[in-house]
């Protein structure tokens, strides 16, 4: 049994005591204790492939800044990679594949993998949840495939991924057969995550707002779909797709206990799009944090009082960023557990 | 008396025989001809403030594409230069300011030009109209003081525009300071723009999307009003944020002509969100025109037919990519000349 099980019994859309929170990149740069870790290993690819500094670096932020869960440190890349295509992580610009995709012949290269080459992320979940007892759940995560396929066919990041998508335009046949082989990698990874011992799996689409609503629903949803409809079985899962207000109520439909809302979306409005008592996840600016602590307060109170009383994960709409000042993230948290909700006026 | 005058008349809310159509970035390297004039010019800022080659590359796209508009080739961040804060731009990887704004002295630097030192762009405006004749309208245009201030503060293009956005939750009353003294230029700017001779000016919002729907009404939206409410009263204004789903209705309250949208928008929903009769330009993923021809012709339809016959200007989602198939692009234009609209069904 969970101590601390405030986001479980949230995601099971139970009433609870307080907001439950956590924040995406808790397990990172903002904290002194991270890079202390961090620079035990040679880059950053040996770093994610010691289950050891991943556990270490899992359990940071639990400890530090008292958040509701843990998320496995980790990166969305490792899958594309145990698929055959290897990448380096340059220092502030990003990954770098060696190989991408924009042929059949690639798209052969590209194999299936039954996440037996992922057995390092595997390690670090297990020993994650020994070292965090039963304080509080862990989070697994993957990549949303069109993300996936977004890097694959890029080679590194982008503004626009405009070669990712000359592909889904131009080859949409070979673009789906990609798709379809980084669903299936990612269920046998999830899968694998929660035997593990993941009690939630968080699905990023990170640059979902880069398609159309109808490129979107053909080329990203539906194999989220696929992936929720294999896990949401076992885990609750949550989907966060960035920038995808336009899919937000294609997404409500989806089998998924959370949706992950970016800060672009006025609680209020997402609330109103949305079916009712949807648990939603959010979206705080992360540069918010960069603000005075009146500030933080206010804004987060209009947050949590948009949202409402239950059904809500109080998060960041994006991933902390490295300079944010580490006692403002604390604040923020504290903000959170000590909000008192405004009465809810009677219609 | 300007003979293809298909926008204007759009622009004032009458019927038109066709959807009238023009491309952001039209003047660019998608084409050869402007690869040809560019080659003449020892560097991009040598480029745009040579009168007779802006003025050259402005006409290329009415000749060849056959556009129902010429817009004024320059560059947004000419602004900010003529404030005292010069830039360079570095070939495939954007804007370097050599100085950016962060503190008091930076903003007491910042001064407000009454244009002058815009003269070339002015000079290539008038050049640009003789040459034109009186075949189509010539759009001016200046960014929005929340993305030229979005530059200053990062020095650069910046994924997340952190440290403008650092600037504006921790510094709000500097930042005000900032975004007034850009408005006023942008208001000098524009004025000399109509007088020397622009039909039409379009305000981009580049790095609207950025933003949170508060933080966007509060340091962007109200200094985009400030512009329009001078500049409307003498030619139509075209306001175009880019990923500003969120403020669309905060933009449709707006003294504007006409509405520019992204391709992140169904244009069915944004009818449904905005005034009837309101003038929407936009919106094609510039990635269309990676794909068959097919594709390129049902996708332009499906837009054409969603915005509905009139009140509609026919353009891209975003500026043509240089790589874009150049017979792609006279294609798509193609397919809006010739379309025919479907018919109304009475509700």
């Amino acid at each position: 049994m969970i101590k601390n099980d405030l986001i479980l019994r949230t995601l099971r859309g139970e009433e609870t005591e307080r907001c439950p929170v956590w924040l995406m990149r808790q397990a990172g740069r903002v904290l002194p204790e991270y890079r202390a870790t961090r620079s035990k290993a040679k880059d950053f690819l040996s770093f994610v492939k010691s289950p050891e500094l991943a556990a270490e670096v899992t359990l940071q932020p639990v400890d530090i800044l008292g958040v509701d869960a843990a998320i496995i440190f980790s990166d969305i890349l490792v899958v594309p990679e145990a698929m055959g295509f290897p990448y380096t992580m340059v220092e502030s610009q990003g990954p770098r594949f060696t190989k991408t995709i924009g042929c059949e012949q690639d798209v052969k290269d590209l194999k299936i993998s039954d996440a037996n080459e992922l057995g390092y992320v595997l390690r670090a979940i297990q020993l994650s949840k020994k070292e965090i007892g039963n304080r509080v759940p862990l989070i697994g995560f993957c990549g949303a495939p069109w993300t996936i396929l977004a890097y694959l066919a890029e080679g590194s990041g982008s503004k626009t991924f405009s070669k990712a998508k000359n592909l889904i335009y131009s080859k949409p046949a070979l673009a789906h057969e990609v798709l379809s082989k980084i669903t299936k990698t990612s269920i046998h990874y999830l899968n694998a995550q929660v035997e593990a011992g993941a009690d939630i799996i968080q699905i990023f689409d990170s640059w979902a707002g880069v398609l159309t609503p109808e490129m979107y629903r053909e080329f990203s949803l539906r194999y989220i779909e696929e992936i929720c409809d294999e896990i949401q079985k076992k885990v609750p899962v949550i989907v966060f797709a960035k920038d995808a207000h336009f899919a937000l109520k294609d997404i409500d439909k989806i089998k998924c206990s959370g949706i992950g809302l970016d800060w672009t979306i006025d609680p209020a409005s997402a609330r109103r799009m949305l079916s009712p008592g949807r648990i939603l996840q959010g979206n705080a600016d992360p540069c918010l944090l960069y603000a005075n602590e009146l500030k933080i307060k206010s804004d987060t109170k209009k947050m949590l009082d948009g949202f409402g009383k239950n059904h809500h994960i109080a998060n960041l709409g994006h991933g902390l960023y490295p300079d944010l000042p580490l006692e403002k993230v604390k604040y923020f948290i504290s903000c959170v557990k000590s909000h008192t909700y405004e009465p809810q006026l009677t219609s």
